[in-house]
């Protein structure tokens, strides 16, 4: 196999957890975008890092200092995921989301949520790792978890013993 | 609730993959990690990146140009997982690796493991985002995928609808 494929291959079987990012231009418009890669960064301070394409529709509203909303999706938004990665000028029609204070998209329904401003951007090829540091935040522990493996999204299984 | 109980609490509501990356030090000495920080970073060319913290003792064999193998654990390695998050000293005491022509540590049993090397480290912090690209791999799609989420080892469950 090409290394490609082998890299295709591997992380279609490679489970990850479903967050959808948003943010919002300098002129107030709503931006967002579903992510599998979103993943902690550092505990203290509390960092997160998610990576994206520099092409991205919501790329031009993340640079340092740029305030971001992390949403953590539940089982049964399977739905808002796939509405978070259509096209761009579609994300944010309905009744799926309210603008806060700042204007940052907030999705209803969540498993957990972090406000965030980005840190950091490192450039590599034509995509980047974001690196930003949790302001605030909330859980609803009493939603499942959403994920994504073998290109379907799955509930969580059984705790197994370790 | 604080900035870092909030990332506490949502991290720990966040379902992610199981990885194993290892690598071997100038001397040739084997060294590896568990990470849940592995995800894709960009598909053309093939890159993926994780994250770790610059006091970890594999850090030092982590620069641009070394080479890594990426392990992608299965449902019935969640022993694997924690021996390699134990201390460094004995991660590599029994027989669940080999060690390739490269000296780097191949471990038995993985649903799919990937060679890379290093293309890109992003010091942030007392921490790092490292970019490997894809150099081969292979897949063991019959081995069942491992999922960490709520602090605990997870069998994947069933698909949801889309």
């Amino acid at each position: 196999v090409t290394p490609n494929e082998a890299f295709l291959g591997a992380f279609a079987l490679h489970p990850a957890g479903v967050a959808v990012i948003t943010g919002v231009t300098a002129s107030g418009k709503p931006v967002g975008f579903t992510a599998t890669s979103l993943t902690s960064f550092s505990a203290i301070p509390p960092r997160a890092s998610f990576n994206m394409s520099q092409l991205a529709s919501s790329y031009r509203a993340l640079s340092v200092g740029s305030k971001v909303v992390l949403h953590f999706l539940a089982e049964d938004q399977v739905g808002v995921s796939a509405r978070m990665s259509g096209p761009s000028n579609e994300r944010f029609e309905g009744d799926h989301w309210v603008a806060d204070d700042d204007g940052l998209p907030r999705l209803h329904g969540v498993r957990a949520m972090l406000t965030a401003h980005v840190v950091n951007v490192a450039e590599v090829g034509d995509n980047a790792a974001v690196i930003v540091q949790i302001d605030g935040g909330e859980t609803n522990p009493d939603r499942r978890p959403l994920v994504y493996v073998e290109r379907a999204f799955h509930s969580i299984g059984e705790v197994l013993e370790s």
